[in-house]
């Protein structure tokens, strides 16, 4: 199967209202969409190994570009076989681009025309991303699919500064599609920004459409701004994009998130939540989430999640974990980790198996409800 | 099958000069033996779920009763039944007694006759353990091998101390068997000290087997002595204990103090260096240490070490530990400690069927000499 000899392409099984479900296929496999790809910043997540991440039915994992290329640096991550091969995972791998560490480390970069100079967090020493440096970092790492160096500003900038920003933005996505060598194996994607202004949002969802970009990324959402602003932009600007394209909204977020951003229209997300989170002992749950390091865990012999079938809720009780959270063992992570991100992945087989059986509406508002209702 | 009524008994198979192979038989199923027990201090190995270890072919885990009794508390494992349910093993366990935190916790307690005060090493709060006491934590953890509180001395402590301690650790184990109360589901080891004097292992063995325990474990060795010193007095001390009684080695050791120590008779082994050094970043080879931090690591695409067949060696490369090691990130040590727990569980396998073969000192000789040669 292909699409225009694209490597990276969307097959689009079904609609429900904007809700889309089908399969993104890849050079290392297809990934059933709506789709959310597991954080592995360094290339590796922080608690699993890929045969349990296999074991959680996770299909594509996103690793970062500014942090590969300062260690151990993309020529290693290329002789080593590409980002897949390199993580012992084999399956398919997306790369932001380092325009999320400019908002991240803003102290510590200068923006120009030409890209974007960091002190290097590690030594100080000087790391200029430039789009297209960013592409040929992305190609040495071979991830299936690329993104474009993009300014990510704070929500809370102003008008003139975000119109500004959004045409260094579309200056350096064509100059990082004019850079890409490799589409017959790697994917590279734009990425819309706009902030809150949704004129801004329109004007860069068309102007990247005309660049025609194998897949379409929606950026800047969750970088200051409230869950009603995250809910609105993303509702008005997903529809924008092209229809029969990926959409992913990067960074977003939490259950609640990401079930109305299917609604609009998104097909992929990533987020550091699940993996972040267990390691401060939380735990998502259906009815929301939980600190397991909570005294009232004591004696629960319940798993974290009645529902779940991760290894930790076949494994363990919620005791256990306390006992461990409470000691600071490595293994509480661990085990949060497996459930918190096997918890995101069954949530988006139940929003697909939504989709198809064309009752999203329901779905989601059932969903929502569950998880507002912290009955645990 | 059993013997005289006793839940955990040792079957011996196979001897091969005072080398011996075979079953340890438990209420939770049968270990093959020689046997190196994985550490799970609190109740956790610090690295692994079950599942992995199960796949590394684990057999019994170690768990600590001064860790267990502080937190969570003896009454709470047992309210979540016993300590292979609790932390999701299932299968068999060993719980030491405290007598080694007497030693490693020296300046936070005072033995007495009765028993010993702890300046419990969280809150200060004291806790005072007795042989009954330590019975009875051990009987509500319910492991399927419990140990009699001793007094373990350092090495370098002079003869009458040892031999003062070693009357108090013989009273003590004469309380123990008196007070325990579940021989229809739980074994209770007594516990041989002596430190480096001959004749009082002499002693310390005799006097024990009068007691008639169901199994024996040497203690006091790895304690602050020097390797040649281990390897005598493990060589003497083994045949003294009852031949048809399981003999432990505690806490011992390297590679190479195992393969000795099986060749004098020893049954049973645990050691924390192949989770400790893991998280430090040291792996086990066939031909020694390495430390995957090692600059001379960068772009080596082999495994740790081409002989093994452990997850890690399966799917990563020393360079892309390296690269996890030189962050320090958690998948670094989770890594290594699969890796370096096969690599002894597989190591007891390669003894155990050199018994079988019978050709336990050729083996040993050409395991030492492999172990020795630092080739990589």
């Amino acid at each position: 199967m292909s699409a225009g000899g694209n490597p990276v392409f969307l097959e689009i099984a079904r609609t429900d209202g904007k809700a889309r479900a089908g399969g993104l296929h890849t050079p290392h496999g297809t990934a059933p969409t709506p789709l959310f790809m597991v954080v592995a910043t360094a290339a590796s997540v922080k608690g699993m190994t890929p045969a349990q991440l296999r074991e959680a039915r996770a299909r594509v994992l996103l690793a970062n570009t500014y942090h590969l290329a300062l260690r151990p640096g993309e020529a290693e991550v290329g002789r080593l076989g590409g980002l897949a091969a390199f993580m012992g995972w084999h399956g398919p791998t997306l790369t932001d681009s380092g325009g999320y560490q400019i908002f991240s480390l803003a102290k510590k970069r200068r923006v120009e025309l030409e890209g974007v100079r960091f002190n290097n967090h590690i030594d100080g020493t000087e790391l200029f991303l430039t789009p297209e440096r960013a592409v040929r970092i992305q190609e040495a790492i071979a991830s299936d699919i690329m993104m474009c160096l993009d300014e990510c500003p704070p929500a809370k900038a102003d008008r003139a500064a975000i119109g500004k920003s959004l045409t260094l933005t579309h200056a350096w996505a064509k100059r990082a599609k004019a850079a890409w060598r490799t589409s017959d194996r790697q994917a590279l994607f734009g990425i819309a920004q706009g902030a809150l202004f949704e004129d801004l949002r329109r004007e860069s969802a068309e102007c990247l459409s005309e660049l025609d970009f194998p897949g379409y990324a929606i950026g800047g959402v969750a970088v200051g701004e409230d869950t009603e602003d995250i809910r609105r932009i993303v509702a008005y600007t997903a529809p924008l994009l092209p229809s029969d394209k990926p959409r992913y909204l990067m960074g977003v977020g939490t259950p609640e998130d990401i079930i109305c951003s299917v609604a609009a229209g998104v097909d992929m997300f990533d987020c550091v939540m699940p993996t972040r989170h267990a390691r401060h002992y939380q735990a998502f749950t259906r009815r929301g989430k939980i600190n397991l390091k909570n005294r009232r865990f004591l004696g629960d012999s319940r798993p974290i999640d009645e529902a779940c079938d991760c290894e930790a809720c076949r494994s363990v009780s919620r005791a256990y974990l306390r006992h461990l959270s409470v000691l600071g063992e490595l293994m509480a992570s661990v085990w949060i980790t497996i459930h918190n991100v096997r918890f995101y992945l069954r949530l988006m087989e139940d929003i697909r198996a939504a989709v198809f059986a064309g009752n999203y509406a329901e779905f989601a508002k059932n969903r929502l409800d569950e998880l507002a209702s912290g009955g645990e």
